[in-house]
């Protein structure tokens, strides 16, 4: 058991079980178990509606520490806000806590689409949701969210993907390719089937120092920002926050989300074809990358919002790169706030 | 013996033994053999020399097909240009080809100012040369340009240091830690103890990819420039050309030139005050980051040309990124040319 994925560092969130669903790749999950943190409440008219998926290893929390309070754009006291921990970090299904047939590296592969689809079985099932008033994630989670506005067009009333892609890019796919390498060429790994996260402290270690490198910006260094988060000096940057965060996770979980981050493309839905899939968004959206990010530099981003009717390109400003999505650059998230307030209150076009 | 350092591949070359060098580590170089490649005469004022050092992984060769020629700012009607092979690059003294008690992970550590200090002495006693006219190197070149006008004040006219730094960033450090954790957990690496690349396959290949990644640029790739290179996909891309370059070399010998890569940095000179160090520079110097470089961004590079009197900034525009060096965009050497050319026709100010 990894102490890692629990209530007391994570909570508090409620597990969900949306029951049997069958996976593109051709797995199941028969009792796939969601692990949901909602905000606030769901209003009579079942309009306030707030749907956030999470990112490669973040879970609920960062959502809710980071994103999520009174005064700002998704405030509780407005919207009904509902973190879903996507399929694979740990809290949700995942394989560090699934059933022994499908444990660990037995566990089937997920696609991005089938997060998707079982957050809006539980959505409209357990929630009664018809619409969501905004959908917005950043990274994986904006993965998820060009998912949603693609798949279920009429259901999306506004879309915010942060920091991410709709069809992930080649470049991006090597560099996931090199982080999953970092895991799996560890010996301790054993294919999947060490006995604890610790055996494969080396090859986490390494995962964290390529998550420095392209994680952040060459310029977040040279302006010393990690001094300015309290570390010494790069070693400590590394060693203290870096591999504190990613050393407890479990790399099976890992290379579960991993696996799904690189294959990240609304364009299956059109055969291919991206300019159809964006072409049916119907979302107001808003599409927002970050500066200095390494993986989803805007230009990426931009010319996908080319493709999309209803929105406005309004990227973000940081040196922090990709991970000024844990809320370290303060201007940054006012910017966002900002951006999410207004897009909040443009009129539905659905 | 590796095949892949040999005249046939890399020459004509010379070699020439300088003698016993002393690194600054505390190592020692009985015999410092230099493979050195000239093109065109010395003239009788003997102020026509240009000196080009090679970057990481890189050897005289290349520097010849892509940088020197007729019509081109490196003229060799007009200049006695004189490629010096880094130590280790696998020509010059290395790893791969020292003496059996400094061979293979024997060899001691090299600095940057080892390599300068090596071409000091062949340019003055050999050729008898008393001034450069231009020291002229990419990325690990830049590095030993920076150090020799740092170093040789007296002796530099003019100076062009290409997509490469006078002192290493945190960043890059890092990066390049994580290109040597590639190699170096390799089982088949064997703390250096292997008996031909073939054994280190693996490590080469990650290594190939992390260079994929941070080498080019997120918009190389979103370009298809790949594929306008002639490689169906990411994946033959990667298989083919870069581990294709990479694969052949010799581990030692990367790790050799990573370890003093890591650790270049004119402020040795000064106490670690970069500013005294670069203020000792008389050259004239045209610093020369290309735009989309993720390794040596022009920001970082922006920064140390400010602390170079007598100096412009003139970046290179390129969505190739760091490995524009080895001349895929005709654009990019054409403008480079131009630059030099300029810088060439400026007076000294020695």
């Amino acid at each position: 058991m990894n102490n890692y994925y629990t209530q007391d560092v994570h909570g508090p969130y409620e597990i969900i079980d949306i029951g049997r669903l069958e996976l593109e790749e051709g797995g199941v999950l028969e009792n796939c178990r969601l692990a949901v943190a909602t905000h606030g409440a769901l209003n009579e008219a079942r309009d306030n509606a707030v749907l956030v998926p999470t990112w490669y290893s973040g879970t609920s929390k960062i959502m809710e520490q980071v994103y999520i309070g009174p005064g700002r754009a998704l405030n509780p006291n407005r919207y009904f806000i509902i973190v879903v921990n996507q399929i694979g970090n740990g809290l949700s299904i995942s394989p560090s806590n699934a059933p022994d047939a499908i444990a660990g590296p037995l566990f089937p592969k997920v696609r991005i689409g089938d997060d998707v689809r079982a957050q809006h079985r539980l959505l409209t099932e357990r929630f009664g949701i018809k619409r969501l008033a905004l959908v917005v994630g950043g990274s994986m989670g904006a993965q998820q969210t060009y998912e949603w506005a693609v798949r279920y067009p009429e259901m999306v009333e506004r879309a915010a993907p942060i920091a991410g892609t709709a069809c992930n890019t080649e470049h991006d796919f090597l560099f996931t390719e090199t982080l999953i390498e970092a895991i799996t060429t560890d010996p301790g790994f054993s294919d999947g089937a060490y006995a604890a996260s610790a055996e494969v402290a080396a090859g986490l270690k390494r995962h964290a120092k390529m998550w420095t490198v392209m994680g952040w910006s060459t310029e977040f260094f040279r302006a010393g920002r990690h001094r300015v988060l309290g570390f010494a000096d790069m070693k400590t940057f590394v060693d203290e926050f870096m591999t504190g965060y990613f050393g407890p996770m479990d790399p099976n979980n890992l290379l579960c989300m991993a696996w799904k981050w690189q294959r990240g493309d609304v364009s299956r839905h059109t055969q291919g074809r991206l300019p159809d899939a964006l072409g049916r968004i119907k979302a107001k959206t808003f599409v927002m990358p970050i500066s200095h990010d390494m993986f989803f530099p805007p230009t990426d981003c931009l010319a996908e919002q080319q493709l999309i009717e209803h929105s406005e390109f309004r990227p973000l400003h940081s040196i922090d790169g990709h991970l000024g999505l844990f809320g370290t650059d303060a201007n940054m998230m006012a910017e966002l706030d900002s951006h999410l307030k207004e897009l909040l209150a443009l009129p539905s076009a659905i």
